[in-house]
């Protein structure tokens, strides 16, 4: 069916039902934001913009798509030829999608969505705003389902296992001990985990539910004396569900817990409703109190113990080494002009096959030639690439889930025959990427302060890469998570002002994307670790976690400190000494030449 | 009455009526944070601690005076000798005064405040927290006012004058007629104007009931219909009454708003309960609503209109006129052993009382030689202060009020003989200060995204200046001004995050303070301005507004980029171009040196 015969069909069921507009999102039940299982993907399926974040709103005369910065390029090229509007997130004049919503409800009209893939938060807010018209919510329909039918892909429901605690550092009796300790502090009777990754992260338990995510589909509420895990039978296998019931854990279906939050009465109910579906929030009873706060487990996953971060160092110099032997490749064969995007990729991918125990890709390699780097979410296929010409820039940005950790790196490759613009581009981008890298702050920081140490370089040039510059990563978990992050602009509950504190890992990524001409970002992970402390306070700084070399063939030197000249040859130096013993022959060769000391003249 | 006695003097009134704990914080009954009238200054009456930030807090076995780093130096020393503690806010292992309050006030207990000057969201807070261990508030009675007697000062009652519509830009009729716009954005029936200078701003009125502060003792209560001004009735000459009937403001007694607020009922009332006091706030009945926001004036007087920019440019430039003749003075005058702390600063209030249109200092002076200068409210006295002599630094933050405008200006002078150490503080100093100035940024950013650019240099090597870097300033009000500012950290209710915009003014102050040893401050005075707008959004800079040389002396180039060096270059040929008319002779050449560019060699 093509995508403008879909908003056709939508548009009939709302006619049939008296809805006047209808509301797409892109969540999944647990109202997770980015990556879900493709049962989830409405919005994708009506109206063929595969990108991972936005929204889909559709009436009688209008159909539109709602994403952000990163994906405005793909978006355009997706849209057209279709009847959906793209509306770029942020930008002058185009309404948040919520805004538009309300304002073109008509009064006394009906404003429909599926209750399952909406936070509660979002249906309080339009429903006050609505009623104010005599408007109302239809939540009940999951209409783009209807179109879907029996093509719609089955929930995924694949068998989990348990993460040993020489992975975790910490067994799921003291994990579910520690949040039980925050639940006495606030009072709570029950703790209700919605966030894909936290019924993970206590119970020690992966899944392989969302491609590039190890987690299963899964909910769990604690209570003082037991943990209700909430997860189809068939996903749970005898040495699992031993070791579930050894911590006290109770295994129960997966559509149990909308009764089981009906039942309860006069309770004092721990649930972010950021994070709780609309559906799920309607079952609970008037006579309960709701203490509406980030789970503590999203706090416990953020700041990793000494194992988890021993643990990930090692993960990292493992994908060190495929990286180190994947930028050779590239430079070494992109002359002979068979090379493309989907070939370089596959590449990489079997790089990090062969490293002790790799898991899968921590989310989908961005392996982007010149112009299309500028798409950040760019996705290159069998059948839609580039091939990669020895001259400009290959935007690869990557990743693997290892027993170990998880990681996540940029690398933007000079190939040859670079401009001096480029060149600017590249340094300034790594300038900032430098700064940040080598911040140091008081304890008491968060990340919307040190965002404009990696953006400044950028905006003095009137430049910006319309995104967060760093975000937090799971230990064998999502690659993306917070709650910490390292942006600019005003705090919101969904990208809350949160300190940062030793233990806890944020990526490191500005770029330049300057549509259908380049793309350029540069990505490590950091870990936040003690400087000294003094009468001001404790300082802390960051621990670079990635080990690969940047490109000294697009460094400008003119635009960089002798400071920050020093600073990437003490980061290429520790690179090469951290890999020379895990790399031989050419590879060691080629590393030595791509981190040599870097000098004026 | 020597301060111990003072406290055994409440110690016994407090035993008399059943407190346990009571609780003497630095506000006047408009909440009014720093500078106050005489008449609130009882925390420093009973304790002897003459800064303007902090609080006391008394048990019968306990005394102490809490303040920030601004003042621990001072209050060491002016509490010595005394049975009362200085408690160091922010400190590690320093519990902050609410939470002292709570856990110190026993089961059943109670505790005492004069609810006059103390928050209704404190007092929410303090009585909620109490309510669980069975305690209680005290509200009624002002304790430390009975010690103090008749020795205590009057309530300030200054008459009042029209501030002209040529220095304003615009009539309090535009202005009321704005303020209840917003009001019919919140649906609000009644606004009430709690902070001093929101009926000041709105009316186009100035008082002289705080020292350096040009405002009045009074509220105002906005309705569609009318504004009622609570001042009192001797405040008012004829043409004054006039004026205000003209614009359809009723003048009420300042005591008649707790009656006022009484009679409302079934009304939507707009108070910012973070400035409404606890008495006025009890007084308001629980069938009205409350809309607890920040009153629309506070943004209104942030965003400077044009006609305000213009004046207090020119302020600026008077202003500069006398802080070059003070810097030569004291350059020229030191080596004679003759200058005091003192002398400096009373030949630089009669510098400033020359120029046109001078009311009165925005704020006492502070004029500190060397170690003093650590102290960041420094107050040289005729009985007490140092001799300057011809080495190291001599600090003066000082400004004036003029009918054109507020001026806020901090020079830390060389004086001669700069160590190496003390070349690298002060070139540190500069180098953040530098950086703020030169920030680029997109609409949307706070001074939470913006202060790290100033404090990194120093935080690079461990030091911390422990105050914000920057605060919005009044025109014609008060020299410290919200709702935005340069800080890093958590926001907060009394430090929320407000985007900067256009017309807003900030200073740029960042400092280093070694106590006992030396304190350097560089502050300028910023616009908030316009730069390009393209696909990324409004960009923003800053244009300087203070046009007074730096210290070439003091300044260490090899710790300056050569784009610093220039910025410096291009900001000493801004001031000279300037000034050079409006100097003549010795000042002119001496400005001339001042300003000279500066190079590497």
């Amino acid at each position: 069916m093509l995508v403008n015969e879909k908003i056709e069909a939508l548009r009939r069921l709302m006619r049939e039902k008296g809805i006047d507009v209808y509301y797409v999102p892109n969540e999944d039940d647990h109202l997770s934001e980015e990556y879900t299982a493709d049962y989830f993907k409405s919005k994708s399926f009506l109206t063929g913009f595969s990108g991972e974040a936005g929204c889909a709103i559709v009436t009688q005369d209008f159909a539109g798509l709602w994403t952000d910065g990163r994906y405005f390029t793909q978006a355009e090229g997706e849209l057209s030829g279709t009847c959906v509007k793209l509306m770029r997130l942020h930008q002058e004049g185009v309404p948040n999608p919520m805004d538009f919503l309300i304002s073109n409800t008509p009064e006394n009209g009906l404003l429909g969505f599926d209750g399952n893939v909406v936070g509660s938060l979002d249906s309080k807010r339009l429903s006050n705003a609505l009623a104010k018209k005599g408007a109302r919510l239809h939540i009940e329909d999951d209409l783009v389902g209807e179109i879907w039918g029996n093509k719609r892909p089955r929930m995924p429901r694949h068998p989990v296992f348990v993460l040993d605690e020489k992975y975790t550092g910490e067994t799921a009796h003291v994990k579910i001990e520690r949040v039980r300790e925050k639940m006495r502090e606030k009072e709570a009777d029950v703790l209700v985990l919605t966030r894909l990754e936290d019924p993970c992260w206590m119970l020690n338990i992966r899944g392989d539910d969302i491609e590039c995510t190890p987690v299963a589909y899964a909910f769990a509420m604690v209570f003082a004396q037991k943990v209700l895990y909430y997860i189809d039978e068939d996903q749970i296998d005898g040495l699992v569900r031993d070791y579930l019931g050894d911590n006290g854990v109770e295994i129960k279906a997966y559509d149990d817990l909308a009764n089981d939050l009906a039942s309860l009465h006069g309770k004092r109910i721990w649930v972010a409703l950021g994070s709780l579906n609309t559906k799920l929030y309607s079952s609970i009873a008037q006579d309960n109190l709701i203490i509406n706060e980030v789970s503590p487990v999203a706090m416990f996953r953020a700041v990793k113990n000494d194992t988890e971060l021993a643990n990930t160092r090692n993960a990292h110099l493992k994908d060190a080494v495929a990286m180190v032997r994947f930028l050779r490749y590239v430079k070494e064969n992109v002359a002979s002009g068979k090379m493309s995007e989907a070939i370089a990729q596959e590449y990489l991918y079997r790089l990090r096959e062969q490293q002790d125990g790799y898991i899968e890709p921590s989310f989908p390699t961005i392996c982007a030639y010149q112009e299309n780097g500028a798409m950040m979410h760019y996705c290159a296929t069998e059948e839609n690439h580039a091939m990669v010409k020895p001259r400009g820039f290959l935007l690869v940005d990557s990743g693997g889930t290892y027993f170990d950790g998880t990681t996540d790196i940029t690398r933007t490759i000079a190939l040859s025959g670079l401009s001096d613009e480029e060149k600017m581009y590249y340094t300034l981008v790594l300038k900032g990427h430098l700064a940040l890298a080598n911040a140091k702050f008081l304890q008491g920081s968060s990340g919307y302060n040190l965002d404009i140490l990696a953006r400044q370089p950028l905006w003095q040039i009137g430049i910006d890469y319309q995104c967060g510059t760093g975000h937090g990563v799971g230990h064998v978990l999502s690659v993306h998570e917070g709650p910490h992050g390292i942006r600019w602009g005003m705090p919101s509950p969904l990208r809350p002002c949160v300190a940062l504190v030793p233990g806890m890992i944020v990526t490191d990524e500005p770029g330049v994307y300057l549509p259908h001409k380049l793309g350029i970002r540069i990505e490590n992970e950091l870990i936040v670790t003690k400087a000294e402390k003094n009468e001001y306070g404790q300082f802390l700084a960051f621990e670079n976690l990635t080990y690969v070399p940047y490109e000294l063939d697009a460094i400008d030197l003119s635009y960089l400190s002798d400071q920050e000249i020093k600073q990437i040859n003490d980061y290429h130096a520790m690179v090469f000494s951290k890999l020379k013993d895990r790399l031989a022959g050419a590879d060691l060769a080629w590393l030595k030449e791509a981190t040599a000391p870097l000098s004026r003249v």
